[in-house]
């Protein structure tokens, strides 16, 4: 089942995505729902990031480049870093580059949504604390990474986490692929086999550290071949049986330092 | 006027500390509220963190111990650094350590309320912006800093942020001192004049890189004298005018990876 955010005439609403359209729902999409008599054209409606996530966890460097090379054992302590929820925007929004910033990172990525309150959890309860899956653009400026190794300032700028189309919640996702295209070329295709903490592991290890909650989106790594981009590029990150998220760059003036 | 955030008969309440009591509010305290005919005695309700932030952002190492050493140019590139909503606690709440961390850091800190959406302000509009102060401790637990540099996991395990007692919204963050006592003995004194990253640099800086909302939560960094505790240790943390965050540590047999 795909699950889709949108504002319809200025409310916003969850619905799902069927043939005749996207049926609209209400309730909870994480505890009780149902569907009301209402189907929207995709032309009718402005399409948001499926969730507003409490938190959003992402993965440094997770994918080798073949299924080989993928290390025995995991990390004991891998990296791990926030994006901010102020960062997050839908299918189809401008992707931002203020004047200060050089040229962006693209990085497409399987981003898992967490379905439940989830703390220490082991890697075999995971997929039952999954709600479902959606993709992810882990945009980045390199520039403003700290030479000690804080990513921070440099994964948070407005507009810098795309989300969406959809939450899929029926899919097996160990035989998914995350693809990127710039301007419609590929630049990145990797089965999620190539991670390095893989799915399960990584959720269970994190859910040691702090309690997951409904709605919060683990991005799972970005395969080899992400690169830099500038401004008026379409960057669409791919996964099959989720869909496509598009989004384009455009550079404004705003000053870094007002 | 101090706002306190607590739990009375089971329903989650602000309040404003007043000479009679605890005199209950209704409405949101970042736009409009009154005060209700309750109020309420401190052995009646359960004191809550003052704030659920959308986002709560630290600052690393921002004090020297003489106000001469305070440099005179600011750094390019700050360290900043998430910490999850999920590791907020209230006033006399329990930190909890897992059996697989040796020992906690506790850094006493002023905390910032953010008021009002904030996005590419001056310095000169950060007092506008700011809703209140309240007290932080960013509990730390250093062993699970990783060897490139990143904070994430030491910084984000449940319980690891205390937050309150109240939001104090009148005073001159100007003229505050920062201080920790441990089990009654003071290890942390400083005027906040000693920040090497003023909390109006701060906060201009980062609304230049993210949008703040209000209840976001900016920590802007711990005096020296921040040490190691262990469990069964009551870590108070002081701010003039704002008031006293006292929590005490103890250690769980939680397993780190399940």
């Amino acid at each position: 089942m795909k699950f889709i955010r949108f504002i319809y005439n200025n409310s916003e609403q969850y619905g799902v995505v069927s043939e005749e359209g996207v049926k609209s729902i209400k309730g909870n999409i994480f505890s009780e729902w149902e569907f009301t008599d209402d189907i929207f054209a995709y032309d009718e409606i402005e399409i948001l990031a499926p969730v507003t996530p409490s938190k959003i966890i992402g993965i440094g460097a997770n994918y080798v480049g073949r299924k080989e090379d993928v290390p025995e054992s995991l990390p004991d302590l891998p990296v791990f870093f926030f994006k901010p929820a102020s960062s997050v925007i839908g299918p189809d929004k401008e992707v931002i580059i203020p004047n200060s910033i050089e040229e962006i990172k693209f990085e497409s990525e399987l981003a898992v949504v967490i379905g439940k309150k989830t703390k220490n959890i082991s890697k075999e309860q995971v997929l039952d604390h999954i709600f479902g899956y959606t993709i992810g653009n882990d945009v980045t400026a390199p520039q403003f990474f700290h030479d000690d190794g804080h990513w921070t300032v440099g994964k948070s700028f407005d507009t810098f986490t795309p989300l969406g189309p959809v939450i899929e919640t029926e899919l097996d996702p160990l035989k998914l692929h995350v693809k990127a295209d710039i301007n419609g070329v590929e630049k990145q295709n990797s089965p999620v086999e190539h991670m390095i903490v893989p799915m399960k592991e990584m959720i269970a290890y994190l859910s040691t550290v702090m309690t997951l909650n409904p709605g919060d989106v683990i991005l799972t790594g970005s395969p080899l071949g992400a690169h830099f981009v500038k401004d008026s590029d379409v960057i669409e990150c791919k996964v099959n049986e989720i869909g496509t998220l598009r989004n384009t760059t455009v550079r404004v003036s705003t000053p870094i330092n007002s």
